[in-house]
């Protein structure tokens, strides 16, 4: 228990540090009055959705609680709501410092971009410790309860759905949080820019247009909140799967292996840590390379801390063997894994930039074609976000090979744990985004001077690479927590379902069938998605031009637009809009075994839901990754023809652009990333389903 | 051999129809001479097109056809040779009897609906005989030759790989003239649009438009020649691989069954010819309704004459069992497993109707969408297209298990097979409508009376929708088709590689492996063929503001733009982009197999190999089925538009449709429709790999 114990005590750390940097973001300068009005706006709009948003989740939450305590037991439900509480904390509470940093932000830009960038990477890095931090106590904390306060086995069968349920509260919470928050954002988002930009040809952020607030608001509800609640799904799932699997294949001494993904995510919450200090611009003033600097510090010390960690853990001895299943697992081989787990991180990130930089081939394609019109541009950028799933899914696969091979479907759980511990840095690079994307909006709707707006857009267009590079990576450890996730649910099978022969080959056509339906869910899932955006966006212009329409003096800039009935339209169309397709990966696995097993029997409807599981994370993959990185390599190709390139701001090809842009939006900040809790919870469910059905 | 000998005089007796009708249609009048220039530059265009395709792709057919023979045995290579031949035959004589009809249509036209109905009708019908004939005789001759003429056990290794390699050169030849065509029809439409309807507020088809010709020559070389290349590939290697799987599978009376498939086939050409004599119009003047009599006919007729032709061919006992692996199966079930095919054909039609039509919720959603912009009707159009994969996904795993609960994976092939023997009536309704495009061009640019316009109008928006039930039906034939071909892959290792043993476990990593790989390659073939089209389109572009740059006359009417100039650089284009993704589903699992093979071991190596099929068919299904339902949806929406609605031509929701249009474009005649086919390459090369490693 001491390794537990140490790693709570890092997780207390994180949240510490917290603290700390956020008293330090709030005792800037908050600028100007007519700026802490418009931040002012932002958050109270801010905060009245996620009120909102989170009342809504927790009656959902409510019922799935009470189902888990009926069906299973009090340690499931209470585990379910740890998870769904601390989730929503991390969300709620990375918006209310997003709120805060954007307008201190914009403030210390005017002394110069090196402040403008300490300001929010703080903030960013706030919500990236409180987000790895508090999913570390998660599992952590209640892992110590069960174990250490309750006397529970850690290798019990207690345990283990406790831990399920507790990856289950933080992926209900994440999906609904992704989606409404995803909806509303990119709503906004996209309605602003078609009416706003194409429409009226007013720029960006230009306090005239009625939905200006609702966008910068739907930077903290999505792209911060949102992806907050992604990233604590993300590891509590991760991490949590991986003690799973351990205790399902560790024969003997599952005890200790179960603490090594908490001692390692406790060694990289404190490498995040100093690497936070490590975010400065050099003498090139480059802001993407201040970022990465922090990034490759905190991986680097990651790898050498993790073997000492490690080996801490296990009492020095790194080689010594443990059974899992039919082979001998050392510390040694599962630090290999980790290691892999880091290389596949770099490796994504590296590709994701690739594809959604503005200095390479794909974004300048999309550029290029945006000459010739919106139809081009929508054909190319399409074309880069299907060809942009090709390089990731082959490193996944060489992972997933080399991990194999190492130390079995335990080494891939370990390769995945490496890939999270990041989090804390990556969550920072990313929660980075919405606070710069904010802060230059105030200074538009501010009318702040012209320097002030291109340091402010310097640092925005650094959001939006990493914004999609963290997309990638949760993607990417998704899909491998998924795998991981899959691999437990088979040896549940094998454990506690000995009277039951599943057949997982592929001849199996309920194998085939549950492949499809598994490929069909996050295409229905992603259609559900874009609908409410297209919907959320349209419903949107016609407000704004209601507004134009009423109050002419709005677009002569005599009279105030109401920027509350906007936010208040969308609040309502977003939390509407993503109930329904949240259900649907709780529903699927549920409908699939109870119709299999009525038509074909147990085995088959074990086979149907296994591959159901597998084919939702393959085609599930495939889907997000196109989808955040075409949306990616969008956005830049209109930010890179702004740059003054073919043609510059208002030319034909920007507004073919701003189309594609548009397109992108709802790609990569609504459907593509939801698909990740998605993935996720269709595995979580079956899990549960079986604990279920062995209870 | 009398079973085979009278599949083969049906295949005559469609080539003999296609002769004859060919004949009706050519007796027709032409009309004026500038309607006779007109169909005279777009075939002179399309000849010199598909000479020009043919000649490239006869290098490549030679390549394989010697890598046959040295690697398998002559009778490989000449089952490769008149596979390719044929299909390459079925294309060319489609396109020759299309840019025929195309202006006999417009003059009929001229007489009345029904008039320009029959002779476009007609002509498809030529086009869907041959195709359903000669894939016929290929299969049923080659198989005649085989067994009767050179004395081989029809179950025996040379016989498999015979049927095996005379679908890959249809396969082979189809994946080159589906993206070939593709590229060269969906080039030359995406440019002419964007550059004539957006830029130069022109209408379609007006002649003052340089790529004007272009775009006629691409309906015949892709909508026509591709189109019927893919379902001539599509029926020889579903007859085939059902042929191959009864071979492997039964092991008593496999000759019996091995004919089967080939009378069914027989059966339904008649049934077919029957069928196009029921498409009039009735007092609805309603021409989806004749066309859908047609069909109706053809598939009640096909339900019934199946039983007959089955009872015959088993010496009329439909209850004789054959021992097929652990399961005894009779005429009877493989009877029921065809009514399911013919069921699964029709509802997937109807479904597709649904998403492509005018009438329904999906196309009436984009076009609302339009009203608020190019960015909205895009994201809507992406969300139908996504959502289009559900319903029929749902079908053909209902029809898997219905048929494999009745007669195993045989079943599915017998299933398969009744689909695809509609394929005469199916291609006739399609190639319909390559022949309407043309002559509502030709109207147009001959300036006829808007009355003579308005009813071709009418028979060309039918054939947008019938355009699109032919590959919502051609890629779900496919998806069957793959499995069945999958299930001969499994077969074949079990009864050639007894000494390896192949887990297909789905906890197996190579199998997870695969099926990532898999899953990628549509992706990757889909994101090439994009980029193709999107490159061609913007070349046109250029090519046309080049020539009205140079030549102002155009605009004005009174000078004549060179339309040979962009035939003749679309032809450059569409040959150079087409050969490498089309080698990309030939060489993908040769590689993994010798690459994992390499790491891992044979056994290793075969499970990737096979979850790499698997993983290409269920990514590739709802990839091909979400590009071409969205296509056709966008396509819709814009004419449901110019019909008037939500502003009706030239308003901004139509500019909007149009660029929604230009974006499916690509999607449902290039890159969608040739995923087809690259999933069935990829499993034919598997098992010719596997003959290969046997040899």
């Amino acid at each position: 228990m001491t390794v537990t114990l140490i790693a709570i005590a890092c997780g207390f750390l994180a949240v510490l540090y917290g603290i700390f940097t956020r008293q330090s973001v709030l005792s800037a300068a908050a600028g100007t009055e007519t700026m802490q009005s418009i931040a002012d706006a932002i958050q109270t709009g801010a905060k009245a959705y996620l009120n909102r948003q989170y009342r809504t989740i927790a009656v959902v939450g409510l019922i799935v609680a009470i189902a888990l305590f009926v069906a299973i037991d009090y340690l499931a439900a209470l585990g379910f709501v740890i998870g769904a509480v601390l989730s929503g904390a991390a969300g709620y509470i990375g918006m209310l410092i997003s709120v805060k940093a954007n307008v201190r932000t914009t403030e210390a830009a005017r002394s110069g971009l090196q402040q403008g960038l300490t300001i929010a990477f703080r903030a960013g890095a706030v919500t990236g410790m409180l987000v790895a931090g508090l999913a570390l106590l998660a599992v952590a904390g209640y892992f110590a309860i069960l174990v250490a306060g309750l006397g529970f086995d850690p290798t019990s069968r207690e345990v283990i759905n406790a831990l399920v349920a507790l990856g289950f509260g933080a992926s209900l919470i994440s999906i609904f949080a992704r989606l409404g928050g995803g909806i509303f954002t990119k709503g906004a988002d996209v309605g602003a820019d078609l009416v706003g930009k194409v429409e009226a040809g007013i720029p960006e952020d230009d306090p005239r247009n009625p939905a200006v607030i609702a966008d910068n608001v739907g930077d903290n509800v999505g792209d911060c909140a949102g992806m907050a609640a992604d990233l604590f799904e993300t590891y509590v799932v991760t991490v949590g799967a991986t003690m799973v699997l351990s205790a399902l294949f560790i024969t003997s001494g599952a005890g200790d292996i179960m603490q090594l993904p908490l001692i390692i995510g406790g060694t990289c919450v404190i490498t995040s840590i100093i690497g936070t200090y490590f975010v400065r611009l050099g003498k090139s003033q480059s802001i993407m390379g201040a970022l990465y600097k922090g990034f490759i510090v905190t991986a680097v010390l990651s790898a050498i801390a993790m073997w000492f960690a490690m080996s801490f853990a296990l009492g020095g001895d790194m080689n010594r063997g443990f059974a899992a299943g039919d082979m001998m697992v050392t510390g040694q081989d599962l630090y290999y894994c980790g290691l892999i787990g880091l290389v596949v991180t770099g490796v994504i990130i590296w590709i994701t930039e690739y594809y959604t930089g503005t200095d390479y081939r794909p974004v300048r394609s999309i550029a290029k074609a945006s000459e010739t019109g919106h139809g081009t541009n929508v054909i190319q950028g399409l074309a880069i976000s299907l060809e942009a799933t090709a390089l990731p899914a082959l490193v996944i696969c060489i992972g997933i090979i080399a991990s194999y091979e190492i130390a079995g479907i335990l080494g891939l759980g370990f390769a995945a744990t490496a890939m999270l511990a990041l989090a804390g840095m990556v969550v920072a690079l990313d929660a980075y985004g919405p606070v710069t994307d904010n802060a230059g909006g105030i200074a538009e709707m501010a009318g702040l001077d012209d320097d002030v707006r291109s340091r402010t857009d310097a640092l925005d267009a650094v959001g939006n690479t990493t914004k999609a590079v963290t997309k990638g990576y949760a993607i990417g450890s998704a899909g491998l927590a998924a795998l991981v996730l899959f691999g437990a649910y088979t040896a549940d099978l094998r454990e506690y379902f000995t009277g039951v022969r599943v057949d997982f080959d592929l001849s199996n056509p309920y194998v085939v069938v549950g492949l499809f339906v598994g490929a069909l869910l996050p295409y229905l899932f992603g259609a559900m998605g874009m609908t409410a955006v297209g919907r959320a966006g349209g419903e949107v212009v016609e407000e704004v031009r209601a507004q134009f329409r009423e109050n002419p003096g709005i677009m002569e800039g005599t009279a105030k637009p109401d920027y509350a009935r906007s936010v208040d339209l969308l609040t309502k169309t977003a939390i509407r809009e993503m109930v329904v397709p949240s259900l649907l990966p709780v529903a699927a696995p549920v409908v699939i075994y109870f119709v299999i097993e009525a038509i074909a029997g147990q085995a088959a409807a074990f086979a149907a839901l296994g591959a159901l599981l597998l084919g939702v994370i393959v085609g599930g993959l495939f889907v997000a990754l196109s989808m955040t990185a075409g949306g990616g390599a969008w956005d830049n190709a209109k930010k890179y023809i702004e740059d003054g390139n073919h043609g510059g701001k208002g030319s034909e090809a920007h507004k073919a652009a701003v189309t594609g842009d548009t397109v992108g939006d709802p790609y990569k900040d609504t459907a593509g990333p939801a698909v990740n809790p998605m993935i996720k919870i269709t595995n979580i469910v079956a899990l549960l389903l079986l604990a279920m059905l062995a209870h």
